[in-house]
């Protein structure tokens, strides 16, 4: 395949942002957002270690990669803008399917108003794709873990574990209910830029995107703010057929089960009525999940209160039993 | 190696340039230059592709990758600000060798004022490097190819062919002269950021920088311009050692040597004299290598006079004798 005409077959000509001045062309791209602050992050996702066309068409795996990087805009509280894409592509992928993957790209991006403003292409053994994503957000507006303290409520948008759950459903066929809805969970995540732009009034907010796991983010914004955190586990946002699945497959994937792109928010008690309202506005699903605690003697910790109301310390990655964190 | 453990270790704790909001540590990186333009690029280099370790160190990889993201923002006017790593790593590559690697970028990042504000990390089978580079340029100051007319000037900076050369030496060991000057060509090229900017002042520029051998960049000037070029083989700039080569070497690799990472530049004959004068200010060669023509009947054309006066098509991966192009 020739770089050159398969970039001119991806290449946009027409841009919907105002703000890009140059896009694909030239040695650089370059836009202007002289009002707002630019917000930039890079994903990289590598064939077999993120995502596998057992269970994923290219389509799906451009859709994505894309939503993973929107996501953290929202995290931010920007608006998506414009991305760059660098690829790494091995001689077993044909151009039909990069054409598919870059399709799954620009079909989100669309959905968003983002351009694709350059890129760069090259060979190799492994499909790796990398994103770097621009949104914009009003100045002293961007949405930091830091920003939890005492009192505030926790919550989290749509529902968890679902992205988990599909990925299980692809690699283990069998009789399940609602699994077209599991399967676009995992590869067609929603994105909640819309919620997360409608939170613009609010002066103080905490946001964090579920990549890892809400285990893992809510001991991300404890850490980052200095405070602790206490979640209930029965108020967790579930989708209507998640019981269909073991006890511990739901506790596992409502806790640690990344890739749902939802949010955790933390914001002031005295706010939970705007939230209310932001979140119908931009026809979103929250639930008050949590709150804010002082920080305890043991440093910032997240707590888990299961139905029997038993405490117990959940960590990023697993939990231990409370009296572990009491010394 | 624990993915945070390591991205502790390369993060910056404070940041040089006042644009920056927020770095490393959040879901993306915030910053804000309301007065000017936002430039960036990515570049991509995978292991046994774009680089070997037979002739360079870690080090070198990183200071290189870098070098060629700031070479696409000086080809664009814009001053280097920040950048953005996205890395794949494979388990033969050990802690310390891609802390040298981030050294190289943090070295060169460092001479230009450059802050690494974020990334991503993961595993995968070969070592693959994904740079992100943002420059600020002043308003419609940015330097497009686009922008030769004819009866321009056209210019090239250094000299051309030394990283070639560079390259072919590591690979064949002999006794050569100015070995070590060739090696770091290669290993470690040169930037033109402080030319590039100091060339802020005019108000009409064209400049590409050198990646692929500057009969590819004068054809991406002409093709973008809508222009033909007229190189003289004799101007071109070559490093003092250069004629220990074979001809056809020196040909090969002044022409066709990629990655010396000099611009080639397009400004009206009337502005020459200050070109001159901004590359003394930023101790900058440049050298007079031809000039720019009228479209002729065949689209853009660059064509290469020898020193017999005979006239040839320099494409953009070679030649043909001229007459191909008379028809």
């Amino acid at each position: 395949m020739d770089e050159f005409t398969f970039i001119d077959a991806i290449k946009q000509h027409t841009y919907k942002q105002s703000s890009i001045i140059k896009g694909v062309g030239d040695d650089a791209a370059v836009f202007r957002q002289p009002a707002q602050d630019v917000v930039t992050a890079v994903d990289v996702f590598v064939e077999n270690v993120h995502f596998s066309r057992s269970v994923m068409t290219p389509f799906h795996i451009g859709y994505r990669a894309l939503a993973a990087n929107i996501s953290d805009l929202s995290a931010m509280g920007a608006v998506p803008a414009s991305y760059l894409v660098s690829i790494v592509i091995p001689d077993f992928w044909s151009e039909d399917e990069l054409h598919d993957m870059y399709s799954g790209m620009a079909e989100l991006g669309s959905a968003y108003g983002m351009d694709l403003i350059g890129g760069d292409t090259v060979s190799g053994k492994e499909l790796t794709l990398s994103i770097t994503a621009f949104g914009y957000v009003n100045r002293n507006k961007a949405r930091y873990r830091s920003a939890a303290r005492p009192g505030d409520i926790v919550f989290a948008t749509g529902t968890l574990g679902d992205s988990a759950a599909g990925l299980f459903m692809l690699n283990n066929p069998d009789d399940y209910s609602d699994e077209a809805f599991y399967y676009r969970r995992h590869r067609m995540p929603t994105v909640n830029a819309e919620f997360a732009s409608a939170l613009d009034f609010l002066p103080r907010l905490a946001l964090n995107d579920i990549s890892d796991g809400i285990a893992n983010e809510a001991n991300e914004i404890a850490q980052a703010s200095q405070v602790s955190l206490t979640i209930y586990e029965e108020r967790l946002p579930v989708s209507s057929q998640f019981g269909q699945f073991s006890d511990e497959q739901q506790f596992k994937w409502k806790l640690f089960g990344g890739e749902d792109f939802e949010l955790i928010g933390v914001v002031p008690k005295s706010r939970w009525a705007d939230v209310l309202k932001a979140a119908d506005l931009s026809q979103t699903r929250i639930t008050k999940i949590g709150h804010v605690d002082k920080l305890g003697d043991t440093g910032p910790v997240v707590s888990l209160v299961d139905h029997r109301q038993l405490k117990r310390r959940l960590e990023q990655k697993g939990y231990t039993h409370l009296k572990q964190v009491r010394k």
